[in-house]
């Protein structure tokens, strides 16, 4: 059970391995949208993306014995840089699972972070397979980039760091991909907001937290078709339950959406973000009614993007 | 003959009507090159780019006479916004001549800050006609893009500020098109700096302004073939005797370096900037021997940035 000072303590452990990151207004979407807008700009952050924080929550909860033998654990997008570099500034070993056809880029990211790759076909059953293997042969502890307390406790950090500077939110936007960054930011609203609402954002391609919040138990997606590549994961046992608790409303966005707020953030704030963050902002696009005159947090998930496969 | 103390007040006297743009740091960048750099941001001015200092000062100069009846300019480019937005926001008319093939993106926003167009054939001759006919019917004022004290003075100040952050930079790396950033920039550093040494950044597609110092007289572009939308322009006789004595070296680069320092920006430091900013940071990435340790100021000129239309 989380407490106040889990988080607390949580977010001085890992401040000196991560980035304060600095939070952005806009005049000018403020004025389209007719609300006070603060962006929190996770993008900025180390390696790119919030995931820094829950990674490196949850290697520095390890023991001494389990920090010797390192960490494995399966990912294509942000936490397999996350997990590396993390590990890194901890002086220990990373063992990072990716499918092989995980774009290049991404692979060099990762071996640039000192990651150990091994390649697997591309599936989630290969995947596990993988990284089981790793496990059995040097007793590696495995991390999972979204189902694991401490990772979502250290994704909690940014909304707590948002709320500091911005006590008196009435909303928290934030993306749901594999639920560990919605489930992060409902409990530092719940623990640190002033009735702060928080509202998950979410591709209609790929609505699991939609119709797992409708029915009250975890679904699957149907498909997984989204441009937001950082989204089309599913939820999990650990996390669903906070979300349950905490979260009242998700937000569904069509592609189209997600891609007008994408280029609304690039060509007005001049800042890089990824598809998946552009999804909190469609998503308070389409809210634009209940949150006249309030104040709306956005967490800006991270800024890794393709630059050879813009969706505008 | 610019003095420091008018410097000083056309800071004071623009400071209300534009951004006090935030310095970036980039740990990844600084150890690629072995420097200390630090990123002027003027891509998050308002309209986007440093031209908002410039057109603000020269608007303010006016008399209430020549206010009452306006301001025009040609441009295809930030300037036009610039003017646009400076008259706007000190509610005065700007009549603003664009070639006919202009974008229409840049079309829209010069009509969104209420900037009157007149479309003209794409040539300097036309757009000059175009100019003084509106002159000639209703007296407006002619305010020069780069070529004009007040908007030297006024792009000054951007290297004040950043000067004012970090006194003892060594180096400021500024893009040359027109020439009124650069000779802006040398006599901040003139002015305000601890030995300071300015160096131009130039496209070698358009390469004017080396050889302008080299013989010491004003060359014309052979050719203006660059990505660097903002660099295609030519010096003037207003600005380049401040370069002249204030600037020992320009630095140019290729297209294919331009494109590189670009999309080290984007993908190190997750902002949007445009292709004339990237020019200053290539131009940098050339001098690496000779900035080794330094401290070293770079002006990020803007972030417009056509998205259509990426060098990578």
């Amino acid at each position: 059970m989380t407490e106040k000072s889990t988080l607390l303590n949580c977010h001085k452990r890992i401040a000196p391995y991560i980035h304060k990151t600095t939070v952005l207004t806009s005049k000018s979407i403020d004025k389209m949208i007719g609300a006070e807008l603060f962006f929190k700009c996770e993008n900025f952050q180390r390696m790119g993306a919030f995931k820094m924080r829950g990674a490196t929550n949850a290697i520095l909860q390890l023991s001494e014995a389990q920090k010797r033998k390192g960490v494995v654990t399966h990912s294509s997008g942000n936490f397999a840089q996350a997990i590396s570099l993390a590990a890194k500034s901890l002086g220990i070993s990373a063992h990072i699972v990716m499918p092989l056809n995980s774009p290049k880029v991404k692979q060099n990211a990762v071996k640039e972070y000192n990651g150990q790759i091994t390649l697997c076909e591309p599936t989630l059953e290969a995947r596990e397979k993988a990284a089981q293997q790793i496990i059995n042969e040097i007793d590696a502890t495995f991390i999972h980039p979204s189902n694991d307390i401490d990772v979502i406790h250290g994704n909690a950090t940014a909304a707590m760091e948002l709320l500091e500077e911005q006590p008196n939110l009435d909303y928290i936007f934030a993306p749901i991909g594999g639920g560990g960054l919605l489930a992060g930011t409902a409990l530092a609203g719940y623990f640190f907001g002033n009735k702060c609402h928080i509202i998950g954002a979410e591709p209609v391609e790929a609505d699991d937290a939609y119709r797992s919040l409708l029915s009250g138990t975890i679904q699957l997606n149907k498909s997984a078709n989204t441009i937001a590549d950082g989204l089309r994961t599913t939820l999990g046992a650990i996390n669903f339950p906070i979300i349950k608790k905490h979260v009242k409303v998700i937000t569904r966005v069509s592609e189209e959406e997600i891609s007008k707020a994408m280029l609304l953030i690039w060509e007005r704030m001049k800042i890089i973000v990824e598809p998946s963050s552009a999804v909190a902002l469609a998503a308070v696009l389409k809210s634009q009614n209940k949150i006249r005159n309030q104040k709306v947090g956005i967490i800006i998930s991270g800024g890794n993007v393709d630059f050879k496969n813009l969706p505008f």
